[in-house]
């Protein structure tokens, strides 16, 4: 009855470095899918399910935020929460920390259209709605 | 002495689809640092040098929009604008589209600090502000 | 009536580069396949069209070797060339240099399997052979 | 006194799977790291402690074999041996299979070099050597 709020370990692969000698920016959206991968098992609706039943989550927008440096082999923890955004929208939003020290590394929002395998809008199906009901929270309302 | 929009040619690599068959969201981020790569390159500032000059742009934050399909094999063209973000950062502006038919992709924001190779913060060198000056509008001023 | 050497111009992305501040050892395969597409390209038989067709060549072996370093923004040139592999199978041999000075950078070989949509494995249809026959060499026959 | 063998479990992301439905072919070789990554830590090296002594891995070849397919979100287990390669090299044998099945994936070799930071051949410290004795077999001498 209360809001998901998913929990993700991640460690920091050497192909996810750059030469800069911190994790390459566009590893956090990698890691952002991590983080709604396994919000979505926890909910009850994992997304390979979703795919397999013709519901597809693609994304529209994504919004990053770059707060601490990463380096390989780092341990790191990836919180989600996920909630409506608009009518037939779905928003995740996912912190990722150090696991030792908290100190944060990237945050961020990744916007979600619902469509089927072709890619057109559809509306949030009622078996998809009621299980997420109580994990996310004014789901399938107006914002 | 007018403002830099800088072109690049790119072509979905089978590597950046996903099994939806269009480009996987993560891609939109490599695509805009090629546009980046041209834009200081055309700007006389190509980033190895600025590396090997000890000036680093790390991003502080990413904005991506995802407007259209791309597949396998599509020929994109990535249009690259800069300018300030405030008192010491960099911010690109980037728009992807289809090179035949013009139609949207993917578009986006990247804002950039300047740091030394540690990742502190400093001030643009005058060398790069003075280069930047007239291709960019307004930059290193506030907002 | 000659065998088919494809070219293919690279330049080395920030995201394919690593801590150890060459490329990543697993972009070699990425590049393979730039000029595996462009060879095809050439050849008369695109690989998106192959796909479109029912025809997939996935890959059943690789083997890479790792023969210079490439740092990021180095201009590489990749020449690739095709054959038969066995009674049903397809080769392609790829090596990848610096554009200036020429020096090697890293090489490999690709074996693929020729399969339907579902990965079952088919005999070369004959306007695939019939294609290729003068750009391979001994294609469609036993080693 | 045995020889250690690894295991590394790994579950698909869809950044790693391509329009074919399956794992993109270079993702073994980020996978292939991550057995490595897990094989020197229980051997009493982590590869990161390395690096910061002055000693690189960088791959001189590898050598990949496709056997089976894998879907997002499938989970796979990695099993990693090390053994010597001639003189001053290092080698790890990799298999991937389906964790509930035991059906294969993947499966290769990698052979390295011992390095200085700047890519120099190096003789494998003694540290290292006598750490590893009893994890790899004949560690150090000609094959």
């Amino acid at each position: 009855m209360s809001v998901l709020k998913s929990t993700t370990h991640l460690r920091v692969r050497y192909s996810e470095t750059d030469q800069m000698g911190t994790f390459y920016n566009s590893r956090s959206l990698e890691w952002f899918e991590c983080g709604r991968t396994d919000w979505l098992r926890q909910a009850g609706v994992p997304y390979a399910q979703l795919e397999s039943r013709g519901l597809y989550l693609p994304l529209v927008e994504a919004h990053v935020y770059y707060q601490g440096r990463a380096r390989y082999d780092d341990e790191l923890v990836a919180y989600t929460l996920a909630g409506p955004a608009g009518r037939a929208k779905l928003r995740f939003d996912i912190t990722i920390h150090h696991a030792g020290s908290g100190l944060a590394v990237t945050s961020g929002t990744t916007i979600h259209a619902l469509t089927d395998p072709a890619g057109k809008p559809i509306r949030p199906p009622e078996w998809f709605t009621k299980t997420l009901a109580d994990k996310v929270s004014r789901f399938d309302e107006s914002p």
